[in-house]
């Protein structure tokens, strides 16, 4: 489903079978607090929740939504928008378009709220807090342009809400009565696409989500048995060197996946980036890169630039409906006819293959993850693999991973800005 | 139009004036040689064939044409696309869909040719040295699948070139008399945008190209009158410090920029990683962000985590057309009154200036460029700025910012790879 490996030699050398079992162990004893661990099986109670209002609303979902749309930021939205890139190709999907209010930039909500009407859409209403103040101001500008007031009967049809139980939005949604999902106190935002957070639109959109936490479980079990010795020992040997490769590249080898590379970007950035218990500043910066396409931009840039990037392939092994490069030679163009009557999914990987190999002949640390192909269960392994790796990273770094004291001062000042303004 | 400020006083201390002199002497020479630097000027040409081009199959644009297929990767895609991304809300923009066929992923190959005929759509072939190998593999399909041969008539039509005069594309589109347009040889790929790589799908689509070279041409006149000095302090303190500080993070706040950013991305990253005179490997690592969206990912790293980072942030100050947020108090949501009645573009904007002062509180270095609002000229400065900006900074590590050695050694194992194979 998925494979894992390392083209470098020095974690093994430099992470021990002692420091392995020791994270191994603290990992055991941080599942019983933190919630992420748990998703892939207690989010089973929350997908029978949802399939029981998808039934139940069976006549709404069956072409009278043209339009889902989500009112979410940050951990809300990146979690849905990287399985629906990378799944939107497969047979599950169906035609609902899906729709992100996420920035309060004024061209993009123009564009995004072109062509909707509260006839054909729903909206979700996604915020742990729910005090987000993007979503908040967003989720005002939909009330009173598509409903009116907030007493229109047509709300309670078409605006759910996925909060955390007894958050302001959580009573606010009570107060009028809509359809409310929840997201367990303990699992925070970017930790939570497989809670109700990503499992309602999901399965709106008609994607498994049954096989999603299947993938997830799979993952997790197989990290529990002790069989991802080598995801710590990456992780571990990461965080021993931060500051010889402070930069981790993410190099997918397929469009489909540019934003589950976003989605890595937030989980690493925000999860590694912190002060540590001796008051050092750590963290490792990620970057996400799209092959071919990046080939023609970042990578001359691994490769002769300054070595302080390891870098982590993603590979797709069967694409399942290739087109093919026409078996012709055109004059002039002869020099290109190597690639003539194979598959793009071919030349694709080939490219990967070639540019991992290039990285490890230049003295790069690899490693690479194949997914046989894209569906929901490689997808959820995926993810569950990211966030273990995250979270044996955090355990080694000595951090809290799932806080962001960081921002909170930078919305303390952006508060005091515009409260002095009005 | 645009305006920059440094907030960081170590670049005035660091950067003697002797330094900024001798950098913009460097350029002056290099100018002679380099073709970039002419092309605000020297691309009049080139756009008065395209504008010919257009006039002369007006039938074509008028109505005909609803799909715009850019055959080009890397240099020949991303410049067009940040641009038509940044100004697609504006009125000049016509309602022509623009597609890229640039990846080899099948996935996006499929979504990509969904809906187009022959009859609809007018394909771009862009390849400066005409045998990249991404474009050439996609023009076959194209060719085979929309009009069967090379003999087909149509081809004529719907078919144009963008490369090198005397290349292996051009004597392919002379061969079949497709209309082609140049690049200047002495034009790098990722520098080409101001010429008919840009200015031809950019002047289909109905943008005002000559307000684009306006704009680049008030940029250098101003860079050459030396009312630059701060940009050529800020690239010399960026090459000094490369090592304190080897990212780069350019945090745009307009989700319009944000193909703009993977374009800086691209001419930072290519120009800049490389192995300097000295046999030294040198670089900056560029990262683009769009606010407000990863102040809820990235920015927790870049506040709490280590201190490799300086920070370039962009700003429009007048979007022109923004919805506001409703003056309603919604019970439970109170938290977030303070923002009602604020237009969307102001409370963005303030999230810009909190955040700016934030990371300055904190040590960061920071930057602000000011747009006064994005329209092609504007946006003809900003892209002439980035460039300059990349040749000072490479002038002043010593390499050539020119060219890509690194990528080649890839390109050599793909084609031993599926040479074999065939």
């Amino acid at each position: 489903m998925i494979s894992k490996k390392l083209f470098f030699e020095d974690a093994n050398n430099e992470v021990s079978e002692e420091v392995v079992n020791g994270l191994q162990d603290r990992i055991k004893e941080e599942q019983k607090e933190i919630g992420f661990y748990s998703l892939p099986t207690d989010s089973n109670e929350t997908m029978d929740k949802i399939y029981k209002f998808i039934l139940s609303n069976n006549s709404v979902y069956k072409g009278k939504i043209k339009n889902l749309v989500i009112l979410g930021i940050g951990g809300s939205s990146l979690g849905t928008k990287a399985i629906d890139t990378a799944l939107k190709h497969t047979k599950n999907r169906n035609d609902i378009k899906l729709i992100f209010l996420e920035n309060c930039d004024p061209n993009e909500i123009n564009s995004s709220l072109k062509g909707i009407s509260s006839k054909d859409s729903m909206f979700i209403m996604i915020s742990k807090s729910g005090a987000t103040i993007e979503t908040t101001s967003l989720a005002k500008l939909v009330i009173y342009k598509f409903f009116d007031t907030l007493e229109n009967p047509k709300l309670k049809k078409r605006f759910l809400i996925v909060t955390d139980e007894g958050s302001p939005l959580d009573k606010f949604g009570e107060e009028l009565s809509l359809e409310r999902f929840y997201i367990a106190p303990n699992v925070g935002g970017r930790f939570s696409v497989l809670s109700a957070v990503g499992l309602l639109p999901l399965a709106i959109l008609g994607y498994d989500i049954r096989k999603l936490l299947l993938g997830a479980s799979k993952l997790k079990k197989s990290f529990f048995d002790g069989n991802e010795r080598e995801m710590v020992q990456k992780a571990a040997y990461l965080v021993q060197n931060f500051e010889r490769y402070p930069i981790n590249v993410l190099f997918s080898y397929s469009s489909s996946l540019e934003k589950l590379t976003a989605w890595y970007v937030q989980l690493w950035a925000e999860s590694l980036g912190k002060i540590n218990s001796s008051g050092q500043s750590v963290g490792l910066t990620p970057i996400g890169l799209i092959g071919s396409v990046d080939q023609h931009s970042f990578l001359q840039l691994v490769i002769e630039g300054p070595k302080n990037k390891t870098v982590t392939f993603i590979k797709v092994k069967d694409f399942k409906n290739s087109a093919k490069i026409p078996n012709v030679s055109i004059k002039n163009l002869e020099k290109t006819d190597f690639v003539n009557g194979l598959e793009f999914a071919q030349l694709l990987n080939s490219q990967c293959e070639a540019t991992l190999e290039t990285l490890i002949e230049k003295g790069v640390k690899v490693d690479l993850i194949e997914l046989d192909t894209l569906n929901e269960e490689s997808i959820g392994s995926l993810i569950f693999y990211f966030e273990l790796l995250t979270a044996v990273a955090g355990v080694h770094f000595g951090i809290n991973t799932y806080d962001q004291p960081g921002v909170e001062s930078g919305k303390i000042k952006l508060f005091e800005k515009l409260n002095n303004k009005n």
